[in-house]
């Protein structure tokens, strides 16, 4: 080792669930960033002699993972936040829809997708999928703030824009986010009950050009299911499977409504899962089989989905509820071992997103974005297994600090970069809107 | 009202959700503190004039509700918290068995009963269940701080009591009890499968006798229920009634797997019912029929279980949980309203107990156990419906005041009774036993 090894930031002490499957739990461990990537992780009798940081974090006691990643959301629905509660999915919708349309505007999503962002970060959560109208204003704020974003246009008959122009529009926004550095681009799709063949196979066509991952709802509910086969003669998945868009770029947000076929047919095309637990409950869809997905080798990563049906942004407790909602629904507590949980958070999303490489778990080389829980509480004591404690009993309020890409945006429990009073201020003021 | 009329403590300013059901939400309430008592719950134009509180606690912008009630648990077991992860219930019974017999002792006890109240009053839970080992230990720890426990001696075949020597202890437990202010008495059993018919005639003379609620473990998984229906040819639920134990004085946990003839079995005897929704996901029990229980008529209230299969003791988390599971399970959000969840977690457990006179609700004259949440923060942000917020977004950290008996137990997050420093060294001290 060089004698004079400097590094910006030493994390030293803590116990770290680095999801890198060669040495998965490091006690008593180490882990240096250096610009915006990690530059080493160590178990403390390893640290390079000589080592210089900028900045040094004492951690013991403390538990340190990869930055979560929120799979599937709809940012800027924090505003609708217990807005809509106990009513049936058609009357959700109408209320929902009527003020998305009437309240909606370019200030309105901003302010809340930047309520988004200050939630999740205080969640832990640095990367998150958005899905939304006025999406070009959460992209730029994901940009201001250094947040990671996996963005891009969004296709949808719903709405009054004319075919051409949504997709002119939709090369416009792939282009524009070549000079963004925290939005990765996607293409995406509301639904196969929402679009044309026509729109798909255009969707399809993007995809394979820009070589970019392609996303969308499918087979959320019995009444999706039932509409479009109606329609269409065959279910949502049978459907994109006929659009030639199940592959391993593609992921399926929901999948709650799966026959043993379609989870055969997702596995063998290498199609990705997002699981959305908590929303799929509160609207009433039900529970996606996930553990029979995963016994069959599909990938399956966690989102929150809107605030609007959830009612939050909380990754940890997402997880929590699809681990807890498998053991029970299959009766089966072996099932979603305490790791698999926690790869669900981190390095599945990662994968899905064809982000692998750079994101998901604390390796050398990938992007510096992680969480140091704090464990020193009564809820989390004693620690027979901080894997265990931090899935089962941990809250978003011990997460202590968070780093993207090598900068601090939660210190001590407090945003350095958002001014969370602010936006706080602002999205009280849009809310009285709401009627 | 009287010109110089004194409180010791006024909380004025915030939203109350009183769960009284003639008043049951007040926007910018105050309620007044007279010793252990509620002196008096207002909106605040109605506020006496010439009012003189000791204490002015302003709570603009939070929410006030009654003290959560923890209606089953085991509290000490959070020293077993994590030690237990992802294996089938006989592995489980067996791993934790082992412990319970080598390692647990009245110290052991005493200091996971402690670490189980710090977290309890941090999760805003002021009055909990308990059914444990050395549970006289836990019984002392409860009365020396000022904690509202449920508890009586716990009538088993486990262990080598002997069926005289059980009840004589129990018979001076209960006479013990008499002094103290703080521990309500009950009579329990383990459960069917662990009891014999003569502990369970004598259990019925206790109950009449004392004039005490009884509670038990029943019908919480399918083997259970096998291994009554084998030795005893009916289900534990039938079994109780043949006891004759089903009355508005018994409060069974669980009720994972009932019938719908069991169902109205219970309705009709007023029989309560403890849900606790997380433990029996985790064990793989599975999701018990509460909609339809309380559609029926039947009292629910909710319960953490032990921290052991939990593996926390936070009943804000259970009734989300509980909350997402019906709907979910049931594809119907319009089921479990929030109000209705609200209820299990407070009234409803008073109602089991016998104690809906003096606890559950924010009323002039009853005992003064309540919490004050903090809901500036983003994931709260905006407050569309305060309870919808409590149930779906909030979580343990948000609880920032706790008074039980008008005793000061938690400001601004702090614990101001329980020094939890030193029982979490002690338990961390305890837990290395553990191998």
């Amino acid at each position: 080792m060089e004698e004079s090894m400097k590094v910006d930031v030493l994390i030293r002490g803590g116990t770290i669930l680095t999801m890198n499957p060669s040495r998965r739990v490091i006690h008593d461990g180490a882990i240096t960033i250096s610009g915006d990537a990690i530059s080493g992780v160590y178990s403390s009798d390893e640290i390079p002699q000589g080592l210089q940081a900028g900045k040094v974090i004492q951690a013991d006691g403390k538990v340190i993972l990869p930055g979560l990643i929120n799979a599937h959301s709809h940012l800027a629905m924090t505003l609708f936040r217990g807005f809509v509660e106990d009513l049936i999915l058609q009357q959700w919708l109408e209320r929902v829809w009527k003020h998305e349309f009437s309240i909606l505007d370019d200030k309105a999503v901003r302010a809340g997708s930047k309520l988004a962002l200050a939630e999740m970060i205080k969640c832990g959560i640095t990367c998150a999928h958005d899905m939304y109208w006025h999406f070009e204003q959460t992209m730029e704020v994901a940009e201001e703030y250094g947040f990671r974003l996996l963005s891009g246009p969004p296709i949808t008959g719903l709405g009054d824009q004319k075919f051409d122009e949504m997709f002119a529009k939709a090369r416009k926004t792939l282009a524009w986010l070549d000079s963004l550095e925290f939005v990765y681009p996607i293409i995406q799709a509301h639904s196969t009950y929402t679009t044309t063949p026509k729109m798909m196979h255009t969707v399809r066509e993007f995809k394979e050009e820009y070589g970019i991952t392609f996303t969308t709802h499918a087979s959320e509910n019995q009444a999706e299911v039932e509409t479009v086969l109606e329609k269409y003669l065959q279910t949502p998945i049978h459907l994109l499977a006929s659009y030639d868009l199940l592959d391993p770029h593609t992921l399926l947000a929901h999948c709650v409504i799966l026959d043993n076929e379609e989870i055969e047919l997702l596995a063998e095309t290498g199609t990705h899962v997002v699981h959305c637990p908590e929303s799929n409950l509160k609207i009433g869809s039900g529970i996606a089989p996930i553990a029979a997905m995963m016994e069959k080798g599909i990938n399956v990563c966690i989102g929150t989905d809107g605030a609007a049906s959830n009612n939050d942004l909380d990754i940890l407790g997402e997880l929590k509820t699809a681990a807890l909602l498998q053991k029970g629904s299959n009766h089966n507590p072996e099932l979603l071992t305490t790791i698999e949980v926690l790869e669900m958070g981190t390095i599945n999303g990662a994968k899905a997103y064809q982000l692998e490489d750079v994101l998901g778990s604390l390796e050398e080389g990938k992007k510096a974005d992680l969480v140091i829980m704090d464990f020193d509480k009564p809820h989390l004591t004693p620690v027979h297994d901080p894997a265990a404690n931090l899935i089962y009993s941990s809250g978003k309020s011990d997460v202590e600090t968070v780093f993207i890409n090598g900068k601090l945006q939660l210190e001590n429990g407090q945003l350095t970069v958002i001014d969370e009073e602010k936006i706080m201020a602002e999205v009280r003021s849009i809310s009285k809107r709401f009627v």
